[in-house]
């Protein structure tokens, strides 16, 4: 009956449609939680706003609202929030006026809650169709509701709510989709079950921020200029941030569970980051080319590690939760409300390129923006003060995706003067005149092209409008979904035990939240005033009285990071001296993963270090291919070699690989491997050999009873290791011991016990390998961090 | 008579030194040049400022003035300087008044012109010495004369003016030092059988700049802060730049033949980049440890080539150059009077680091600045209006040590506030406070910790008081100078026929002499409005209409530069495209001397190649050790591998040596690589071979009736060279024919014989082994230069 009214009113009102114009067919929208927050804040007017726009498009709609709740107080609650439906500013009164009273009557409350009633909601569009003659053309069910109830929900429509064959169905999903990689596919594999891929339409509403929205179009339309430069050799950073000023006050029941990576990061800001990275795809607009592009994007982003982020939480936050969710006074939470990551692309295109993606709350500022800052290459000889922002190149060249609020508050498309004036949709993006003195990211407004959209648009009506145009390019499917979920994951894992830097909130902030790169890594810039977390270690200078001999020999001993430095500078300077000697430096390197953060600081802190005549020799490796993750040479190749300049020829792998097999006896590997040390090492003694020691006591591939390389005459030898890869190829103690200088590094506390036992006995190599280390004419150096040798 | 006179005047001052202070022994000056522009403006009062300060020294001094000029008429000039001598604002009046009598007094004209003269001027100065009974410490002779006059001055001196045993020889050189390399040698040589080595100080009047002077005591002071800064992970660029407002006018002469870069780069700017490359010698002021120092950054310094430069001329210059010189109307100069280069150093410290040196007359200010800029590293998630200089990371870090002139109008050193407090030497330098709203380098000063001298002063005062103290480091040494030369000439030399930039001179040259880094090279920002100079050179569009066909394959040709450059990029474009389809690209190439200059411009041009998916293989090999100058690979390694980051795993040298012997059958060297190729490359085929083609028509090391390679199954093998070293090892022709590219490349006059001959002949590869090229499923495409194709 309501509909015939409805259409009745529709025949005399000029601009609406006629009935061969509705002929398109009939559109049952159902929205879920219909009296919950988001749906009184966005979606209903949402809604509204399709209908105005759609209202002549040839289709007619029916609008029903559904909640858990009773009939009566349902429906009293609904039309409360349909009565304050506004009208857009761009709609004349008038036209509204008489279109917000259509919408109200062509909508209706439901409850939804058993089977039976979602069979009786079905019952009632089918009927509601057949009286009025019209034919389906689709349903749309906006799940506004936790994600608990999402399975329970999913099924009660596919088994009941199903349109008839030739019309569509859509389900609108909101986030949280899961929690992490794991929970995130057992949702996507129920909901599977019950919708194909095209049914499912998941909002991340920043696909529905117009900044973002235009970021795909921006660089299509703009490649005649973009095209050279979108690149690491033109883009110097890329800063993707939310900044909020509220906090989680109210919300830490959700908020709690997630915190800001999983709430901001690895949706929101991830989706700009790939707009931003992906290759751009011949047709941007078409779903699937996008979606290709962006899988691809999200494969070439490099893994996280725990130090690719800083991680921050309020100070209110602690008592928040507290109250909120009734914990114990001395109840901590380790949930961050503020993280700085940085990402990396191996891209070709993006190798190098730094990717900042911040956010939090209780900060200074509420803005919203992604900025790409590039190189400066120019030099002006041209004063400053009479450059000009359009032609001189010394001025910074941004872009920058403005999402809202800042300074700005508005939308905004943003480029520098003297990058080009960028190609922008006439209709929908227009030149904005503003205050040309306000600073922008260091610049006058007006050293920019600024654009605004022509009709600011919310999210969600954008959203509605693109689900109703069946553009699932602005929604995130569930490759994209898992590949975000691969990726942050990782993090994720890694920092859950993470200390998290306490800040007071707003511009009391200050300098506490700024954060630096420093080689791959990020780190707050201040030093740690307060720490959550502190764990209770000793401090150095706890220890500054400690012996000064090992075994015998000369032991250096500091914590492990300036134990490290202390090492690598040890070893330049012995480079160095040798090479002034000789002419050459043959060092011979362990594998395992202590001497990785060496050759890490050897690569980037010691510039002097004479490589070019230094030969590197491998003390022990174990039999796979040296491409492979875990051969020593691999690491020490990814770690030191790939940065610094060694020549090729100096470079001595252990041939564990010959005649396409590894370490066969008959190939005769050691046999070669010791010849080429008979030719080049003066008498076979190498100027330095890094050893580690094993928890068992062994040393370079030399086990406890090995059978090899212990003693005799053999330089180079094959063994057995009782963890895999069991065989490998090792220098023997005797060569080892015939070395000019040795240097035995051990770090950590899983080194304590084996540090501690070694300490007390003494020379028993077939018991403990390392115990036979004594350079007959040269000299060995204990280096020992103190967690290894105090516990 | 006269020294004793004024002995007696000191006896009576009271501030004034005793007999007994005198002792130390007595030091004549001569200036040669006594009456000429520098004399009047600089060196004199540098010799009046040098006896105020050393009056109390303990040395007695007389001050000789010689110049051709007779005797009467050379004296009344040369009084006439002495009598305008200032009195500097740090000195009371009355003992200024004092010392500038006496200074007048010991102050003496000579006319020296003939060998006689000379030998009169040094029996003066014996006769004096011993009617005073004064011991002679040592002489000093300025020669402030034109360089023709050195040889001859510097013979007179060495046979005539020599000081007795016991006492110094110190002759002061002014500039120029040559003219280019060779003419430095000549003259270098010259002088050095005149003087030793530590009897000569070269001027380089920057040296006494106090800003300049200070960059190795601020590096020296600062360690521990500069330190973990001072290299290419922490530095952006540097700017080494001396901006004059005046032309040449007046001085055309001696422009003319010298232009900026001798007049300026060659030398001041040189010098202030030496000192903030070199490593840092433990001990900054022996002159000794600092000369091998910077001898060892001049040895790093990557070679110019012409697009190192970008050149200009201010317009005035042709005529005033018309004029001085009595030139004719259409004469064209060809006289840089604006030079911005781009250098690099290849040390481990400086790798990829910018290097601006620029330097100009008649440009739009007077300024002279060495400025080190920082990366910015930083996040900063406080706002922008909130930050402060001192705690904020992202703003601008920089450290400028500030010549003179310019917005400061005085010597200063200024460094960030958010990098550190500098350490300065409280005796000389002090922190300046001044109008804190003066922009300076894109910042306001207060942003800076700016320090200024306490007593500013002139360079030539500092010079003339470092010769007095033999402060040898503050002058340019004979290897230094030819270090220094070494590295301009082949840039003079490549630019000497380079068209100029025009620029109208002053505030007018607005952005036009703006210019870019472009891929290690730098280019104008402007597109060229006017060019002076037009090379009357056959220009490549001259052969457009040249056959695009060679061998029915496609060619490509052009003058040798441009053509390496096209072939570059043709092959970086099949790199991206093969690793983008299979993530891999496999690239054999040849010997010779033609593919080095390509070697160099893609490890210098292609940042964007996919060198780490790339696999280097040999098109062939001699039969001599890797490390063999001889070695093809040796060559590949020197001028591309060293050069980019092609991963260990990926080089593919040809195995010549096995068994410490040189490509003996049964070590089965051919069969090996033969196996490698098969195990890496799908289908053994190459996705590029790079070829060339010997006079006699041979390509690879496949020659003329080989037995070997021109045919069967074999796709490595051993083959005879009629020239040496005789053997080699190569791929065979059926193997090449399988690559999915080829590319043949064909340089220089040399050439043109075989090249003609390969037009013409069809598939004959036992006489020609190039013509049995002939890929069978893959393209074939000729790089063949003008010189080649056309003689």
């Amino acid at each position: 009956k309501m509909l015939q009214r409805v259409l009745c009113t529709v025949l005399f009102v000029g601009a609406l449609p006629s009935l061969a114009e509705v002929s398109q067919g009939h559109i049952s929208v159902v929205l879920l939680g219909a009296t919950g927050d988001l749906a009184r804040k966005y979606l209903w007017q949402g809604l509204f706003q399709l209908y105005m726009d759609q209202v002549s498009s040839g289709h007619s709609f029916t609008f029903h609202g559904a909640a858990l709740t009773a009939l009566e107080p349902g429906q009293r609650l609904m039309f409360d929030v349909l009565k304050k439906l506004a009208c857009p500013p761009d709609e004349s009164p008038n036209r509204c006026a008489v279109l917000k009273d259509q919408f109200l009557k062509l909508s209706q409350y439901h409850q939804l809650k058993t089977a039976e009633n979602y069979t009786v909601l079905n019952r009632e569009i089918e009927t509601l169709l057949r009286q009025e003659g019209l034919k389906e053309a689709g349903r749309i069910f906006y799940f506004s509701v936790p994600p608990f109830a999402y399975t329970e929900i999913a099924r009660h429509i596919n088994s009941s709510c199903r349109p008839p064959p030739g019309a569509w169905l859509r389900v609108v999903l909101e986030k949280p989709f899961g929690h992490d990689l794991e929970s995130a596919q057992q949702l996507a594999a129920e909901l599977t079950s019950f919708f194909k891929e095209e049914e499912m339409y998941r909002v991340d509403h920043y696909l529905g921020k117009q900044a973002v929205a235009h970021i795909l179009p921006f660089r299509d339309q703009n490649r005649q200029f973009l095209d050279p430069i979108w690149n690491r050799h033109h883009v110097e950073r890329v800063e993707i941030v939310l900044k909020e000023t509220v906090d989680a006050k109210g919300r830490t029941s959700f908020y709690e569970q997630y915190g800001v990576i999983r709430d901001v990061l690895q949706n929101h800001l991830t989706e700009a980051l790939m707009f931003l990275t992906m290759e751009l795809p011949a047709n941007v607009s078409r779903a699937e080319e996008v979606l290709q592009s962006k899988l691809q994007a999200f494969q070439s982003l490099r893994g996280l590690e725990k130090n690719s982020a800083v991680l921050g939480q309020y100070q209110a936050y602690a008592s928040q939760v507290q109250e909120e969710l009734q914990k114990a006074q001395d109840y901590i939470s380790t949930t961050p409300t503020f993280a700085g990551v940085l990402i990396h692309s191996d891209s070709l295109r993006w190798e190098g390129v730094p990717f900042l993606l911040t956010s939090g709350k209780a900060l200074d500022e509420r803005v919203g923006y992604v900025r790409v800052l590039f190189k400066n290459r120019a030099y002006c000889t041209q004063s400053e003060t009479l450059r000009d922002a359009e032609h001189s190149q010394c001025k910074a060249k941004q872009i920058i995706f403005y999402i809202g609020h800042g300074v700005l508050n508005t939308p905004a498309v943003l480029v520098s003067r003297n990058l080009f004036r960028p190609v922008m949709p006439e209709g929908s993006w227009r030149e904005a005149v503003g205050q040309s003195d306000l600073q922008v990211f260091g610049q006058p407004l007006s050293d920019y092209y600024v654009y605004s959209p022509v009709k600011e648009r919310d999210a969600y009506s954008v959203l509605i409008s693109n689900i109703y145009h069946a553009r699932k390019d602005f929604f995130i499917t569930t490759e994209n979904l898992l590949a975000s979920w691969g990726f942050w994951t990782p993090l994720l894992d890694s920092i859950s035990h993470q200390p998290l830097r306490l800040y007071p909130g707003g511009v009391e902030n200050q300098h506490l939240l700024d954060f630096e790169m420093v080689s791959g890594e990020v780190a707050f810039t201040l030093a740690e005033p307060v720490e959550l977390l502190n764990p209770n270690r000793l401090m150095p200078s706890d220890y500054r009285t400690i012996q000064s001999k090992f075994r015998q020999s000369p032991l250096v001993s500091a914590w492990s990071e300036e134990l490290i430095s202390h090492l690598a500078s040890d070893i330049e300077k012995t480079a160095s001296r040798t090479v002034a000697q000789s002419g050459q430096f043959h060092l011979a390197l362990s594998g395992g993963s202590s001497p990785v953060v060496l050759f890490q600081r050897l690569a980037r802190h010691h510039y002097a270090f004479p490589w070019k005549h230094t030969h590197i020799w491998l003390v022990d490796e174990r039999c796979v291919p040296l491409t492979d993750t875990e051969s020593n040479f691999f690491s020490l190749h990814n770690h030191l070699l790939q940065n610094v300049r060694v020549p090729y020829f100096n470079v001595h792998p252990m041939p564990v690989h010959l005649n396409q097999r590894l370490c066969v006896e008959e190939d005769g590997g050691t046999e070669l491997y010791a010849k080429e040390i008979m030719a080049l090492v003066a008498n076979a003694s190498f100027d330095l050999v890094l050893l580690g020691v094993g928890t068992d006591g062994h040393t370079a591939s030399l086990f406890p009873r090995s059978e090899n390389g212990l003693e005799g005459a053999q330089t180079v030898v094959l063994t057995e290791s009782p963890a895999k890869p069991h065989q490998r190829m090792s220098l023997s103690l005797p060569l080892i011991n015939k070395a000019r200088q040795v240097f035995v590094l051990v770090l950590g506390k899983g080194k304590h016990d084996i540090t501690t036992l070694l300490s007390r006995v003494g020379h028993e190599p077939r018991k403990w390998p390392i115990s036979g280390v004594s350079p007959s004419s040269g000299q060995l150096v204990w280096y020992v961090d103190y967690e290894a040798l105090l516990g």
